[in-house]
């Protein structure tokens, strides 16, 4: 029996824990797709008590708290902040097997020196725990992220974001940490939504010109690729909740805009035609600046619309999206193949049982220059546990090179979040551990090092060209 | 090693074992989704023969047979009842890793006291020894009931059902367990097969008045659920293939039930048209009264059509019918929340493979009153084995809580099968003993105690109204 | 801790150590489904060195290096035969958890003496000792089936094919390994292919009379499975991309065969049709003379067209192709079992998420004669790993009689491939003995050798008719 989450947590082996506390736990993190704010890190942002750092923003524990049956009004409410944390800590209990559960646990001892377990007893002496040490100068924004050893950190910022925060924080010779923007496109292309004639204006405000249909809306893309660039981005993101391809000649996705930029509606088929028309656009410019393309699909937004209308988007209502996107990502890879205008591209899918045909797809557009340049992104948001990082490394290991792969990213609003890191790094090692030792691989400690430095650390410095 | 079936099956570790012998074990057992016949109940059936137990009705066992080549006759057909037992023996020996094989093992140990292997050499002992022991008047159905600490049974049953056995059992003071009914309007709903303007007809003398219409058709509902609602039903069941949603107007659903009443044929939209508005009716009703909706789906029934000619449904030739039901069930959920309607509910699929999707979609329509509103129901029928009941809890615990789950039914038409429950509780305790023994949960004994508790028993108490 | 890959390798536990030695690596091998070259067989074709082995035709090999950024000179290009190895042993160290790493190693073992690692620094020594072995009298073609313990070869032939080489092989009393063609007539089948019509003329001489419709094209097919059946063909295999099922009439299909003979274009839908046509006379045929039939799917070929036109088809860029053939592959059982002319049959799906659905759907069509009628093909391609394997028999065990399985096939063009079924036996072994170790199948040595025996050996043998 081991004790809750020691130090030998997840490392259920000798080589696991040689590989873990005399490896992986030594390197910086690289958290290069994160959801962070650039403004609170620049002011170096402290917190009055727990709530704020978990509660205000973080949409899996409000799906815990919900799944308890727990008013709204103490999720996203009215309620005071110290009545939020005893609902949370509450519903907590019940959440074995979850990995909410560990990493607040992980939360508690990494940040707070908490080692005992958070329950509706434990409460009261970890608010009043944590609300003190929260008043420590090194418990701000800063202090959090240089604890964690994190040496990059890639936001994710709309096109017309100024990106003032960033200038800012690489002006400061006091902050080391490298935080770079991510160039994330969603609302330039999201020619269905209703916000966008509107998003459409600011992006021609934030260019200084008028975007009046298809070539207007590229250089205009175009315009804050190069502004994203002079501010240190390596990587773009694109959310789509299915992957699309629709081919369509320049001049028709144009009338389409022209009709669109009007107030008209445009069909399924129209946006799907736009979409891929900019999706490429994107991609070549990535392709030509040597960027990441991220692409994440499968997702299905606020499936309940009454909670959307009370609480918005982002508010913990998504759910995994199972679609057949397979033809289509295949025909978007192969168009971007063909043309020569393929970027590095890490594909993630919300549904897990895309695993097996993501790794089989990467392989069939593998480049050269690069090792791994098609990347089947680590275990994504609700994948993202014990269960689902094994499922995605043993899925990549048998199908592709598990050697080259570049790991781990938070995808997190929290600064509490490079726990995450740990979490990962913990679970890599235990499953390289168990094949070392069942005779699978080599025990060869010193290729075995370089292979969890690599996925930990030196395979994500090559692929975002870090320096 | 160790030894075949003992009394630490299935528990790998020593929390397990603590947990399951001091707690699960010692629990009674809801049992409140099955297909047992409340008449045998109340008439205290006695068998001659295991052959009339196992062989009789059980499909899953003739299925066995049917993949060792056996013919026919020794299944269903009239071949001697020790003929047909000799057969399944021999069947069985090959199902090394099917659930089949614990099963009839677990109940020759807890109901017959043999605890050595069937096979085709102690096919005869088996046999002798059986039929022995259903001579003992506590081997009737009352017997085998009250043996396995049964406090709780849901039956399945039709809207034109009189209930009287259920009338009988409740009026029959010495006989201890619930039995209530479940309501399962599918008859009614199938308006595309070509029994149900048959059906429609009895519904309609069941009711007392005619039905020619949507509103009378609703009408003859709710007097049926009026019905069931006197005679202690909880809860309600809806067997779809799929999943559909798809609106209509109340007057455009009138005049195809009309034009279905007049022998006219109905398209699949028009068949989904009417069903989604009968299935949203009964939703409502049941969200009225506090009962349960149950949707099972996924299911392809029938594939064989010639053995569904002879033998009929039901016997052994159904498989799981994988299918995208993501948007439809999204949008049917929606649909109820938004017109606060939604009852609790219980999503069943046949496909394992939208265990995450359902554990994700259940997190956005969770309600208050009660913690765990929105359920995804236990492995069902081909995922009732360790491996997909493990997978199934592993998936609610990722996505959900699993402290809030309410753990474990038959589904069966036999009265051995509470062994089922046990299986499942092993499986249970075996699982969060690895958890607590790896240090993934704390090793709190009278927390651990009160999860098992709560997901053996006490939620189903709370879930199902009982007293 | 095991040291690498040794006597032990994937045997974790006492019961699968005494299966596997006392039994399983003890039996003949019957490699019914393969892609060996049965001239290179006749001819015993000797390498000059092990490039010419792994790297001439090994498709899964050059995607791993090009999954290491490898230019592909140094895969199928011009690069010399070293210079081709070196650049494999630089990319298979990061294939740490891959099966190739196991393959490549137990092959190295198995044919070569060699216990040591491959990877960069001892590139040159295994260049050089494999070198030195191949000139071995006994390691060419011949020699490294005998040494395999082969003692039944099905290759994959055209139906134009000659079979010369079957022929002469059968003649030479000098080799005891039976090999037999396998029919596999894709090219009739698929219309939609601009190669099609220039094939039909092809089959069309090597038959003799002028195909012109429907029922020469079915007469042309019967008069190569006659050629076929003479030179001792058991079984056939149907590659298709997705299953379909649309009937028509046989003078709608004999017309739209006549259209495409005439050279104009078919459409999806039309293709469907004639391919359903003929694939159902197939199996009539196949039934008739008690052949196995095999039917691929779920496959997605070439979807790099920027490769596929430099390199051609099978050149390492195919992926998994997710597809919903249930309803399809229901009804093609369906119509076959009705007509009384569904022959054994094998399903092997790419997608691994379709196992339990397959394992269900055979349970539904099985028969009398043979036990174990239906079968659900061992895990192929993409799923030929360890995870993949384990996950195949776990779900067949579940949901059929693991006893009845036909067990593994190579699916190889090489000759060192035969330690896949070493591969797969000892998974097998380790998995039986996981499940006895832990009380859950009878520790009764003589029953449990028997299982392994039928799955490794006997159940394959009758199946395939062997004598």
């Amino acid at each position: 029996m081991k004790s809750f989450l020691n130090e030998d947590f997840l490392l259920n082996n000798q080589t696991a824990r040689s590989l873990y506390h005399e490896c992986a736990s030594t390197l910086p993190i690289i958290d290069y797709h994160c959801h962070v704010s650039p403004k609170e890190i620049y002011e170096d942002l402290h917190f009055e008590n727990i709530t704020q750092v978990w509660l205000y923003g973080d949409h899996y524990k409000w799906r815990i708290m919900r799944s308890n049956g727990v008013e709204e009004r103490f999720i996203t409410g009215n309620a005071t902040d110290k009545e939020k944390f005893f609902a949370f800590a509450s519903a907590l209990s019940k959440a074995i097997g979850n990995p909410m559960y560990h990493w607040c646990h992980l939360e508690l001892q990494r940040y707070f020196g908490y080692y005992g377990v958070l329950n509706e007893n434990t409460a009261e002496d970890v608010w009043n725990l944590t609300c003190q040490k929260l008043k420590s100068q090194d418990m701000g924004v800063r202090g959090l992220i240089q604890k964690s050893n994190v040496c990059f950190i890639g936001t994710t910022d709309d096109p017309i974001d100024s990106l003032e925060w960033h200038v800012k924080i690489k002006e400061d010779k006091s902050f080391n940490t490298v935080v770079a923007p991510s160039f994330r496109p969603d609302k330039a292309l999201n020619i269905e939504k209703t916000e966008w004639c509107n998003y459409i204006e600011k992006l021609s405000l934030a260019c200084g010109f008028e975007i009046n249909g298809l070539q207007s809306l590229k250089s205009a893309i175009n315009a804050r690729i190069a502004h994203f660039l002079a501010c240190g981005c390596k990587a773009s993101d694109h959310g789509l909740d299915y992957v699309f391809y629709r081919e369509a000649t320049d001049s028709e996705v144009d009338l389409i805009i022209k009709k669109a930029l009007n107030g008209e509606a445009v069909s399924v088929e129209q946006t799907e035609k736009v979409k891929t028309n900019l999706l490429v656009h994107c991609a070549k410019q990535y392709a030509r600046l040597g960027w990441v393309m991220q692409l994440h699909f499968n997702c299905m937004r606020n499936p309940n619309s009454t909670a959307f209308e009370r609480l918005g988007p982002d508010s913990g209502f998504d759910c995994i999206g199972p679609n057949n996107s397979s033809k289509a990502l295949a025909q978007l890879l192969d168009a971007l193949y063909k043309s020569e205008s393929l970027p590095k591209t890490v594909l993630y899918s919300l549904d897990g049982g895309d695993n097996a045909f993501l790794d089989t797809l990467i392989g069939a557009f593998q480049g050269v220059g690069v090792a791994g340049k098609m990347q089947h992104g680590s275990a994504w948001w609700f994948n993202d546990n014990k269960q689902g990082m094994r499922e995605q490394l043993i899925s990549l290991a048998n199908l592709s090179l598990l050697g080259n792969f570049i790991g781990m990213l938070t995808d997190s609003r929290s600064f509490l979040s490079y726990t995450r890191h740990e979490y990962f790094r913990r679970i890599l090692c235990g499953l390289i551990g168990e094949w070392v030792e069942n005779g699978e691989y080599p025990n060869d400690c010193e290729q075995l090092k370089k292979l969890v430095s690599a996925i930990c650390y030196d395979n994500a410095f090559k692929y975002f060209s870090l320096k």
